[in-house]
């Protein structure tokens, strides 16, 4: 079992999916966005939490199918809120079609992982669609808040924190706990499986947070600073924030201030003072806490080593991304 | 057992949900659009098609509440498609807010229609999710097929007779049909019980198409002629298009094409025409259809006599309101 294998069988049963077919205008969209790729973390997940358990992870793949498809609803519907032009480089639904089509074939990925969670067992199956229901609910949260964010002056560390666990983490936490639910886990186990989805999923935003100002440029696949020229309130900014005293605040303050700007003077200029703050290693630190918190979790499963192992070297490599 | 008093209960349990608290942007739109009122129908119908089989209806609410709470979704999402400024009177959600609020909103909403459902007993849940899911896929390709028919020039009867019975039919069906299950009854009891509902749904909405043009002005609602004004391709107009010929058919063409004109003058000019080729009665013969084959459904269901009148005459006297 590794990772690429997985990953290829998650895509062919993607691909295999009936969405639905009349009318086109619903079903080609979604169609669409689904055969855009990425890197199906969520159902790599599921089968790994699955994997942890049982061998036969084949019996997981439903489920995992239901977390991609919830994921990519979600991101139909974000795009839409966030006027986002592009997904995986290429046109958001919004931007292809318009904003109803998206709002409306949106609604129904969304139904359809309802559909895909049905293949469960019976015994589990109500407490599955409890936890999935509270985790679409959370990640809703998140995204709201996300936006109520962007039109806050101030934002604290804390409530930073709080909207990427509900917006990206939970997800990530409830994925791996589904498939440990799907194999029969005790809940001592799939409770662990969901904390180091969750730990790990902060921390992964962290890093993205990080790799916003400090990624290779040649490698990473956006643009440096974009989270700076947008004056994004990121775990870097609103700790710089706090920290910023006498001419470094009035220097920050001022670039936040500034309607127009060269974007690379401004990003360079932001970095230096994240730089002169300590920024990075505040972020490292606390990215690391919650690492370090989502690994001692995984440790603590009592589970089949070699699937383990997997688990756990995925996610050791995620955490080493070129920085 | 009567109406006004199953009516007050379901907004008395309307009123006691928990849709959530925070963030408060996300909740306070749901709590809003939840308490604007109106007929309470498909939940209403959930709790008649309990009590034909069992008497305790109450123990149906929770999966009233599910298709109430779905219904109103469909109706803050489709109010953002069709940019409605008004629903039941009231500012719709995207006007008061925003249409991403609208968006989220109501994406949280289908999501606590699911949870509302989790009520019911493990030996129906997985039936009840699957026919569910299948009206909200459905309901949603109702709406894509109803903005899809106002760009195109021509409609068929039957593509109409099939929207509306998406858009609006299968989820009367699927609240009668709910009830009985959750009340244990027979497939054959709930297939007919369906059908009752998708088929007096259709009549419903045929009966609307009628009322627009040919209500008492003093007793609806809403303006009188108000599809005629916006070029509606309703039962009316596909027939009419259909069988006008000559003058008749030039006259009925200059009017869609027109695009200033003195309303009152068009809704009077177009209602001759409808009365010239006999549309009123070609209307009310086939709603007359639907709904007989409705009733006949409904009698042919072994239930107790008692809710069989109240349901009985609750729909027929819906069948009569003032046209």
């Amino acid at each position: 079992m590794d990772i690429r294998t997985l990953q290829a069988e998650i895509n062919q049963s993607l691909d295999a999916l009936n969405y639905g077919e009349h009318p086109q205008e619903l079903y080609e969209p979604i169609r669409y966005i689904m055969s855009l790729g990425g890197k199906r973390m969520r159902p790599l997940l599921a089968l790994l939490g699955y994997a942890l358990f049982e061998p036969d992870y084949q019996k997981a793949m439903n489920s995992a199918l239901a977390v991609e498809v919830f994921h990519n609803f979600t991101l139909v519907h974000d795009d839409i809120m966030d006027e986002a032009p592009l997904r995986r480089g290429k046109p958001t639904i919004h931007e292809k079609w318009n904003a109803n089509t998206g709002i409306l074939s949106g609604d129904v990925m969304l139904v359809q992982a309802y559909e895909l969670l049905l293949d469960i067992d019976n015994q589990h199956l109500k407490r599955v669609i409890r936890k999935f229901n509270r985790c679409a609910a959370e990640v809703c949260e998140g995204q709201q808040l996300d936006m109520n964010f962007e039109t806050r002056d101030q934002v604290g560390e804390d409530e930073y924190l709080n909207m990427i666990r509900l917006k990206t983490a939970v997800l990530l936490g409830y994925s791996l706990e589904l498939g440990g639910i799907v194999a029969n886990a005790s809940e001592a186990s799939t409770d662990l499986l969901n904390g180091f989805g969750v730990n790990v999923g902060v921390g992964f935003q962290l890093m993205d947070d990080l790799l916003d100002v400090y990624a290779d440029a040649a490698k990473f696949g956006k643009q440096v600073g974009g989270d700076i020229i947008a004056n994004k309130k990121t775990f870097l900014l609103i700790n710089a924030m706090k920290r910023a005293k006498g001419k470094t605040k009035e220097s920050l303050e001022h670039w936040l201030s500034l309607k127009e700007f060269d974007k690379a003077e401004k990003v360079q200029a932001v970095t230096e003072i994240y730089n002169e703050l300590g920024i990075k290693t505040l972020t490292e630190t606390k990215m690391n806490q919650y690492f370090d918190t989502g690994l001692e979790q995984l440790a603590a499963i009592e589970a089949r080593d070699e699937a383990k192992n997997v688990l756990r070297n995925f996610t050791v490599q995620l955490m080493n991304r070129d920085r």
